[in-house]
């Protein structure tokens, strides 16, 4: 007789067979592992709107609740467009609270600091599941300790898309903060008074969620138009005072940097996208909101504009630094799924060549085709790169969830060349290690790390080793990496976790990629 | 005992059971029967593209068919954004036979004469079904004559577009004439050498066929943005010589009048529209492309200006005098799911107020609300209507089908006042009449029927008939009107028919409006 029986996924997991069997899911065997395959795409139960007298918008939150016939059990669907700025999520589910519903999943594309309040929710039984791109705060710590009644789920925004249209799971009701509507529900990203760009992640929640409630602070004229969402999948419109800041949009995640050692990573990628093979005109890009990433952005255009070279797509989060080289055309198109500061909001309300796109266009792997395959670099941060090149963005070095995958996972995959960018050390915790903590990217996707003591590029991909020779730059390997980290902090100590598996790493093809288990209070061992 | 057994529906037509319950539908119950009922959505079998290695652009239509899995029985679909001009349905149906393939349900947003090849292939059982908003030419007349094996069906474009969202008919391979596409297969209506404006009737076919197949004439670098059509609902882009001409999209049904008897029903309509209750700023309205239809826009022109009065949208097929108004600021929006004249191709590639909608936007009855539903005004043309306000667009003098449903019962259900324009006689042929050979569009729907002879009001509309009390228009009866037309041209025979049910209109809802029968020779009645 055995304990707990366990398989052991394509990354070196252990999954229990108990969590494969529980959701239906098989463990990791590659990043393309489902290529090809046939699936039936999701639907959701609707309700028609014939008769043109019908109305959709009602006087409250509480009244969009009632009408949709929120009840026990449910999953509500909410975007992080508004990041820390975000009042959607807390004003609907103090009404949910209100209401004395209990058992709701809260499926959002991601959650942060801005809800705080809804760690209480945990506790008290209101929210039962999260399903997320991201935790962050107060709900990342409820989850770690155990608070949660299931597991959470974080998956990338990719995998988010992918989940709703394969049906891992149904929005029982999406709710859209929306910059401006009109009274028919035709929602926009721009043109109000607390614009956040884009509504990408909500576009694909419109059409899967059997109700879909738009909630903004500017009611605009019919039609308004062109919409991000669409009238014909909006069932209710509220408008409230305010939906969200636009001002804590940008986060610390985005910044310019003047750090000497982020600059020297910049340069080190700059160097390396110019002297690979995929630099070429009509190349195309990802840079991540950390400093070293923005910097690579503003350390390429003279490159650009000596050789000639144009980007044909820069995609993903989108900064100001991006739109600077669209304005000047260095960059053919921006496809944006999501701004990161009030730059990025200024040029696709003015820039024709500036356009929003769905999360599914932007990484949804199981669709026809997403954006991220037609990506050639990608620009990433990491909290800890391990020697099998696996990346760890979620758990922080105490255990803790409180990160995002975001498009990590995504981009790295469908890239020719990912590189992930982190200093080898932080205070004293080393970046590159043996075994990451959390495995949210698998190193089959990983190329190059960049760090401010030296470049690892990845055995499998000999084409880029090749390029690479007598380059010049500081190339090891990441063992190497790895002991000089060592060298510095110490060999880390392993993390201490209880058995009870409190979140779930899916990856973007739905298989499980790895499990976050409860945190147990440091005990020193003898 | 009885033969075969027989529902009366709403607009009094005779439903065989036998065809009810092979359908699984019901007679028609009313134009808004359906309000507020749920229903599951429909939902492709879709192929993952998870590899960033896969291609997508094939070397032929043959190759695509092949790779789509191309067998007996299957269902493919077509747009007539090219009208008489279309290419791409001879093309693909002259490989499809040359494949040896039999059994093939054509499910098109129209055919015209431009698909007399079509005919041959229904003779040949190469093609067993029709599913249409519109059959004109030599298809029209095989089906009429009982060659197709089963019964065609007629659909608005509102019922072609709820018909696929709700699975009434599941596509199994969506082929897409498309200006401009990427190898990716994102693809637009414009930009390249054939342009047709907008791609609307393809975008819901892209959504819910299991494989989706761009054609184009025209490819362009990746990405080809915004996409009417995105790259994540396509499997297969081909490159041919031409995909159509679109000079020909300018059909007999658009030109401007000289026509006196033309232009004194565009005066009533001018006329009409301007005391009703609803002209006031912000209105909306669809002209067809008729000639008294188009007129009504030149003259509504000074009267706006006068007033100070702006549309807020216009919609439906668009024309050039309507792009005039839009240039002028006269109407705010054009929302466009059909280019019917080069101008409207020209506008909507230059006045970013013109917009492209899709179908389901355009009319759906079923799903959450469209454009149809905050329409004031239509005009709308008509080949027969009856004392009970019954519309038929379908079915000519002769009986044969000759014609489309279109958008016309969907305006007329959503719109607030619906106005049919017709001269009373054709040639010997009354136009209003006792009672319809066809029901298309039910009487509940219409509000006024203008003729060169007079004008009447449906009774239903109490409210139109308060506000045009004393307004010195020539307002009568619409038995008055038929009793012109038949003191004119005497009383029509009744067209003889057999009883074998050749083509079935549905109501946008999906229930049975009324049948077509096979059409006999004419025999003389002792």
């Amino acid at each position: 007789m055995r304990g707990i029986c366990k398989m052991i996924n394509q990354v070196g997991r252990e999954i229990p067979d108990e969590l494969l069997v529980r959701y239906g899911k098989k463990g990791f065997e590659g990043s393309y592992a489902r290529d090809d395959e046939e699936y039936r795409k999701a639907a959701p139960t609707v309700r028609a709107v014939v008769d043109p007298k019908q109305e959709k918008q009602v006087g409250s939150i509480r009244e969009a609740l009632e009408k949709c016939g929120l009840k026990d059990g449910m999953v509500l669907s909410f975007h992080h467009h508004f990041r820390d700025g975000d009042y959607i999520v807390n004003m609907v589910m103090e009404q949910v609270n209100a209401m004395g519903v209990k058992d709701i999943t809260i499926c959002a594309s991601s959650l942060g600091a801005a809800h705080d309040p809804v760690a209480a929710l945990i506790e008290e039984g209101v929210v039962t599941g999260i399903q997320s791109s991201g935790v962050r705060g107060k709900i990342g710590e409820a989850i770690s300790y155990g608070k949660l009644k299931t597991p959470a789920i974080i998956r990338s925004h990719g995998g988010r898309v992918r989940a709703i249209e394969e049906g891992d799971v149904h929005i029982d009701i999406a709710f859209i903060g929306a910059p401006t509507s009109d009274a028919f529900g035709n929602a926009r990203g721009v043109g109000g008074k607390s614009d956040c760009g884009v509504l990408s992640y909500s576009m694909v929640d419109a059409r899967y969620a059997d109700r879909v409630v738009v909630i903004t602070d500017c009611l605009v004229p019919f039609p308004n138009f062109p919409p991000s969402i669409s009238m014909v999948d909006v069932d209710y419109v509220c408008v409230v005072d305010e939906i969200g800041n636009p001002a804590k949009i940008v986060s610390n995640a985005v910044r310019m940097t003047k750090d000497v050692r982020e600059l020297k990573m910049a340069e080190y990628c700059t160097r390396l996208i110019e002297l690979s093979p995929f630099f070429k005109d009509g190349f195309s890009f990802q840079t991540g909101a950390g400093g070293a990433s923005l910097a690579v952005n503003t350390m390429l255009r003279p490159i650009m504009e000596e050789k000639d070279i144009h980007m044909s797509f820069a995609i993903g989060g989108i900064t100001k630094p991006m739109c600077d080289l669209l304005d000047a055309g260095l960059v053919r198109n921006i496809v944006d799924a999501q701004a990161f500061d009030l730059g990025a909001i200024e040029s696709i309300k003015n820039n024709p060549r500036h356009f929003e796109i769905s999360t599914s266009e932007y990484a949804n792997p199981m669709n026809k085709g997403a954006f991220v395959n037609k990506l050639d670099f990608v620009i990433l941060g990491a909290l800890e790169v391990d020697v099998d090149y696996n990346v760890n963005v979620v758990t922080g070095s105490d255990g803790i969830v409180r990160g995002a995958p975001g498009g990590h996972p995504d981009t790295a995959a469908g890239s020719n060349c990912s590189i992930i960018v982190a200093p080898l050390v932080r205070g004293r915790i080393p970046t590159v290690c043996d075994k990451v903590v959390t495995v949210v990217t698998p190193g089959e996707a990983v190329d190059i790390v960049v760090t401010d003591y030296g470049i690892a590029i990845n055995p499998r991909r000999t084409d880029l080793i090749e390029a690479y020779k007598g380059c010049g730059l500081p190339i090891c390997t990441i063992e190497e990496l790895r002991d000089i980290a060592y060298s510095i902090v110490g060999t880390p100590d392993e993390i201490q976790f209880k058995d009870r598996v409190v979140g779930i790493i899916e990856s973007r093809d739905g298989t499980i990629l790895d499990v976050v288990r409860e945190i147990k209070e440091y005990e020193f061992v003898e």
